[in-house]
């Protein structure tokens, strides 16, 4: 559906970024991942002078951003006691959300990105009209949840299934939502008077996971989602790939077997062809003959042994493997995380997963670890508050670096 | 083989970059890629205010490096004339070297790549000795060609099969020279008296290709040479791809056929153990049963249509597109370039590599084009040249930057 906006109550949109110099935001994002810090670490770091550490973190301390912490102990004698420093994480709140089919839902987070309350609100119609709406009512829900937050709230982020220009805030298309061309931040924006940042969902975990997650400190860094979708997003040299053309991360549309089911996508043997909950599912009411099976019946006859159960693990688990060697072979990253709905069965066909990523990720690339971590629906709220997060920050250069290496 | 480094006579080892600071680097590397261009053009591409580019290009003018062209004709009215500003070629020279299992083969190459001299040698025994050997014949021979050559050429770049540690400059493994742990820019160091840094060959030609061909100026880029061996090599953000465990482009490893035949790697089904020269001439050579069939017949075979040959290469070029746009999903690159000794066959395969390419590639992804380079030893030996010019820059910092997006 093409969208056309309706009228809003429009408020406030603030939406300067709180550091604009290189070396705040050096400091400021460093310490947001990593912190409490020294300034003789902050400067080792990030390769500023220790004069420029201090300069830059000057404005941020006066704003109440960051705080220097208690004099650390020191050996007698070892020099002037340092104050490391460290980010007040109630200096500022963001709100994230996750829009799915079904629901919005919704966590305030900190500026470390902790969770601080959550709500959620079934979703009748999925237009964007009533997701505006919805989205208004939940967020003054979240707000009204402490006065701090009513008073410290000033972005959004949404996590959201699709193709989503960023810059412009479009929701460019979801086939899981139906929409299509929907200006989102726009639309919130003027529903909630927050300044909005869209970003998809799987690309906002990535965020969330890269700064404050399993990814802290990776300069090279993937997280692969599995369920009725398959998908991934890269951290390369600490950045988000995005691709020339929108597209990266498309580890579900790696053809692994030629001569395989046809894809949604129109293509032959990909893996989410092969590999999605929704083929499981059809797979095993197939072979079972019955047609009303559950994904969760499907589960337990998995687990009770029952072979065309089995086998469909089995077999979505040897082409997930294969994807992600794909794409440890061609990027390197340093580990990778597996999440989505789809790893609460992830007993299943965690083990054909690993043995067809170790059959074929390539020599050393092999050293990249696997690792699992479960995503309830506060883990894609947190995804987006991440990414109001990063609207702090000036947005990247669009011009490439031409460096050394 | 463990390399044992033996005595050679020592001369000095230049190896300053020419420029360090942040603003410098930018309107070098700049100017070096797609210069001449004007101070105000330089502001708006690097983000720097005018006079800092005005006072970051005084020192490279001082030196020689770079000059002000004669004022443009401006309208009248519209303002002062501008000098845009100009790499001066010739202002020092590079040798690049391809080091092969059976030659050695040089260029001399000026400041943008372009290439002023070239010669070659065969190479008898392929021990690290006897190529340092012959690479000091070489170089003299090369800078012998000019007088100007001699007194300003500092750097030698090393393109090189295999498993590269750039900062070290040693050679891990390379397979097709049969070497392991060769510390090879020491040693041509020693026996050159020159600047030495050595690179995987797909990585160099990767840079030349991006510094000063078809990579201009884009962000994301992708190299796929095909031949004997399948390799690839990524640019993403401007800078090549390395891998968190030094593993990355890997494309002829990624498994397109689970059943597929077994690769010298050990895994099934890579689209190096189906598309590679060698494995296409073995499989002709079995269908045919003629053992002694050389590539050339091989390819001669296929042009004069018959079906054996013609179906190995169709194979083939299935496999290689099919990874292509495997490295397209992931990535995402603006453009790919195909190229490798494999490229003289390109007629026989090009159809089914950009057919299989289209059918993969998901979305808008498919709008990246492939073109097809072909590679004489020059484009080698002008990929090692390359990564010699870039040692006129600082290394990028190892700590990875956390950022906005």
């Amino acid at each position: 559906m093409l969208y056309v906006a309706p009228v809003f109550r429009h408020r406030s949109q603030p939406s300067r970024p709180l550091v604009s110099a290189p070396a705040e935001t050096a400091v400021l994002s460093l310490l947001l991942a990593e912190g409490p810090l020294s300034r003789v670490e902050l400067a080792r770091r990030t390769g500023l002078s220790s004069t420029a550490v201090t300069k830059a973190a000057r404005p941020l301390i006066d704003d109440g951003y960051l705080y220097e912490l208690p004099p650390e102990r020191t050996a007698p004698g070892a020099g002037r006691p340092v104050n490391p420093l460290a980010v007040a994480p109630d200096r500022e709140y963001f709100v994230g959300l996750k829009i799915s089919v079904d629901q919005v839902f919704g966590a305030v987070c900190d500026l470390r990105a902790g969770i601080r309350a959550t709500a959620g609100r079934p979703l009748d119609v999925c237009t964007p009209e009533a997701v505006a709406g919805l989205v208004a009512e939940l967020v003054d829900e979240l707000l009204d949840a402490d006065p701090a937050f009513r008073d410290r709230t000033r972005h959004l982020g949404v996590a959201v299934n699709g193709d989503v220009d960023r810059d412009s805030g479009r929701l460019r298309h979801s086939g899981l939502l139906g929409w299509r061309d929907v200006p989102l931040a726009e639309l919130l924006a003027a529903s909630t008077g927050l300044a909005v940042t869209v970003e998809n969902d799987v690309r906002a975990l990535t965020v969330a996971e890269h700064w404050f997650g399993e990814g802290i400190g990776t300069g090279y860094f993937a997280l692969v989602t599995i369920g009725a979708g398959i998908g991934s997003a890269l951290v390369v040299n600490g950045h988000l790939l995005r691709g020339a053309y929108g597209v990266a991360g498309e580890v579900g549309h790696i053809c692994v077997d030629p001569a395989g089911p046809r894809c949604r996508c129109g293509a032959r043997g990909c893996v989410e062809a092969i590999a999605s909950t929704d083929v499981i599912l059809a797979t095993v009411r197939d072979a079972a003959a019955n047609p009303r099976l559950t994904f969760d019946e499907v589960v337990e006859m998995a687990r009770e042994g029952r072979p065309e159960a089995r086998e469909a693990f089995a077999r979505a688990g040897q082409a997930i493997g294969v994807g992600i060697a794909a794409l440890v072979n061609l990027v390197g990253p340093e580990r990778v995380v597996v999440s989505g709905e789809g790893v609460d069965a992830y007993d299943l066909f965690s083990r054909h997963i690993q043995e067809a990523y170790a059959a074929h990720a390539f020599g050393a690339a092999s050293r990249c670890p696997l690792s699992l971590r479960p995503l309830p629906w506060e883990e894609w709220a947190r995804g987006g508050a991440a990414v109001a997060i990063q609207a702090l920050f000036p947005q990247p250069a669009a011009t490439p670096t031409i460096g050394a290496g």
